[in-house]
């Protein structure tokens, strides 16, 4: 008999059906046993009794997280157990027969317990089985599909970027070594010399992937594996033609989870925030002026924003400016990286931005250096030798337009649109200072 | 003025243009410049005459790859001038104004001329800019989308897997250590374990992204670092449901490409097969027999096919069998990996599958092993330490289901579906050996 998935169930009712999946719960009432069965789709109830030996013996065997198929009939319950808040809560399964696909061991706690985020990370396999996970990552997978079909409409091609790279465009000290058979590679902290050179050939590129920062950070926002979402777009004004692109991209993101993710959504109690048409811009300098005038943080001449002044700042806009996104561009030079675009009217700061984002930078982004002799001499300025970017320096050698673009930390977004305290909870299996797995805390991992 | 995309000009005679784009080619006729421009959309000749002094001025400095907007005139050309051959033959561009955007220096070879792959790749951000290049990155593009929507539609849910990972799915010879922290830890060479543990969660998941092989080979199709497409499905009967998704997958990606890219596959003259309703499958031992007894060549008992048998076999298999695609299933249990599912009714011999295509190995797939207890012994018969896996293992501790799945090179797809000789040519920046961009040839890497 073919797989019925358990969501159609409802409308089943008088059908003998064949469903699979896991035991969910199991409930023993003496004479009769209630397994709740789930898959993919949903769940349902099913009952044996008793009466019926076979079954009953089968059913009688199952336990949490078993994977079964199970034949039987739909039947409508009786009004007094029909429960309106789940799905299939007007029908349930009568067993007929059980295959057992898969056993399962006594599970370490039950999947309905609060566990810390220690063992629920040392537990994923099992732990990501629950609706919590589960909901997070589908709506994931929508975030990263509607960047792409947004770029895609708008004219970018997708490039598949290398993450094994000799010299780093952010700057050495951040990146992870890698032996490449007799020499020493390093771990891509961005795509961002390849975007930039197809910049060259296809004007507008995007790029998904995963990207590499070796900090020693072990908080709620940091992780050093993460998935960035990239574009680059070639003859621009200025960054703010990057920007605007980014703030439509984010309005489509975000009806695009609106349109497929309702109940997902409903479920984490998650508020999808609304993304205005301007999403409002100040540069560091106003920026830091708000944080004194309204806050009395005192800030000024700071070259960057500490994470408190992040959240004092998105905590402004969302009252004052009526938007929980805010660009703050114009950081100075010093600390941006040497492909960063100096403003000629504004000399000192870049014509780059950061976008915040529920308290949190999602996005750093800025218009690029496009002039081969003015981008040798940032480099030289950053204290760096031209040679070791030669490869890198050849696009700029051989003509490019003003462009710019961003790098956007798809975990980092599902977090804050989903309202989760840390990152951690939007990365499938993530890596940090002391975790790959659990390898690194059990010790079997061979100390250097 | 607007930009205009110059593959819109042939329908703009007599209108006041702006195009951006690069200066593809100048000849310079003495009292008449011909420019050819190149935008992402196309290609158009743009002319001055010495008579408007500053527009011939402005045109007489421009240089191959030189970026630029020029404002003009589009013209009918005289009929004996119209070039049938190109799309914006019939009309050419009369130069009014040129604003240089960047400038490039000589370029150290023409963009025409037939240059080796060493060159080719040494230079790659100018020589993707040759329409060779961008017609084949721009194909790959259309692949792997079609890739991740086939899946999608088919209920696959998308999951971002890590690539520094403990211990590797396949074994760990052929896998680049990195220094992590005070850790050794490595590069994934596949998302193998992550993406089974998802089929605890999903069902049903698909991965797209970079995988590393540490193999010292040098030949036109290794890669160190590729672009792997990955599913794997749950609540199989065996390896045999995974083969039909993987063949009705690559008559969608197919026909998305006679659709999408019709025009870039008669640039490269390829010739894109037909993917048979049914791909045929003959297991290892009927594939030795068909060598041996139609070439002659005699490789029974080996435990994997040569280069060579593959590409006989594919022969094999295009004439006698009607099909540019083979699959081959039922290699030795000892050549697989330890999560490989062993045939119960061909002990010895796996459940898994090679797809052949126009002479290349291009997927390896197969039923796994899901129960908890049979995966312990796999391991350890593989010399390994199944207290290395405890992670990995907790996914079959606590209940899966029959399930199977494929990785398939991007870059070794590409190259078959087009016809190029080296799978480097369908890699954007290909690692190899000797090859991280032009560091690994330059010495200015610091040796080990």
């Amino acid at each position: 008999m073919e797989r019925t998935y358990i969501k159609e169930l409802k409308n089943k009712a008088g059908q003998e059906v064949s469903i699979s999946g896991w035991v969910d719960i199991r409930r023993d009432h003496g004479k009769l046993i209630f397994i709740d069965m789930r898959d993919v789709s949903g769940k349902i109830q099913c009952v044996t009794s008793a009466k019926n030996e076979s079954a009953y013996a089968a059913t009688n065997e199952l336990r949490p997280e078993w994977v079964v198929t199970i034949k039987g009939k739909v039947s409508e319950r009786p009004e007094k157990m029909v429960n309106k808040d789940e799905e299939n809560g007007s029908v349930e399964l009568q067993i007929e027969e059980v295959a057992i696909l898969g056993r399962a061991k006594e599970l370490p706690f039950e999947l309905k317990t609060e566990i810390n985020i220690d063992t629920y990370l040392d537990n994923l396999p099992l732990t990501l089985r629950m609706e919590r996970g589960r909901v997070i990552f589908k709506i994931q997978a929508h975030i990263i599909k509607a960047f792409r079909n947004f770029l895609t409409q708008e004219g970018f091609v997708e490039i598949q970027a290398p993450k094994i790279i000799g010299e780093d465009a952010e700057g050495g000290a951040n990146s992870f070594a890698i032996e490449y058979f007799k020499h020493t590679a390093h771990l891509a902290q961005s795509p961002q010399f390849y975007k930039q050179i197809m910049v060259g050939v296809f004007e507008k590129v995007f790029a998904t992937g995963n990207v590499y920062r070796a900090e020693k950070h072990s908080t709620t926002r940091h992780l050093n594996e993460y998935t960035s979402l990239d574009f680059e777009m070639g003859f621009i004004k200025d960054h703010t033609d990057v920007m605007a692109v980014e703030n439509k991209m984010l309005r489509y993101i975000v009806e695009e989870l609106e349109k497929n993710c309702e109940k997902e959504i409903a479920h984490l109690e998650a508020n999808l925030p609304s993304v205005p048409k301007n999403i409002p811009s100040v540069k560091l300098r106003e920026a830091q002026e708000i944080l004194k005038k309204e806050y009395e943080i005192d800030c000024e001449n700071a070259p960057d924003l500490e994470p408190e002044h992040e959240r004092k700042l998105c905590e402004y806009s969302k009252e004052k400016l009526d938007s929980e996104f805010i660009f703050v561009t114009h950081f100075p030079m010093s600390k941006r990286p040497m492909y960063t675009y100096e403003d000629e009217e504004d000399i000192g700061y870049a014509k780059g931005f950061d976008l915040l984002f529920r308290g949190l930078e999602i996005t750093t982004g800025s218009q690029r250096v496009h002039d081969y002799d003015i981008l040798v001499e940032a480099i030289k300025k950053k204290g760096l030798d031209p040679e070791k970017f030669a490869f890198y320096l050849q696009a700029f050698k051989y003509g490019m337009p003003p462009h710019g673009g961003i790098g956007l930390g798809l975990e980092r977004l599902t977090a804050k649109l989903l309202g989760l305290e840390n990152v951690k909870e939007a990365t499938l299996f993530p890596r940090d200072l002391n975790r790959i797995d659990t390898l690194l805390s059990t010790d079997k991992l061979e100390q250097k």
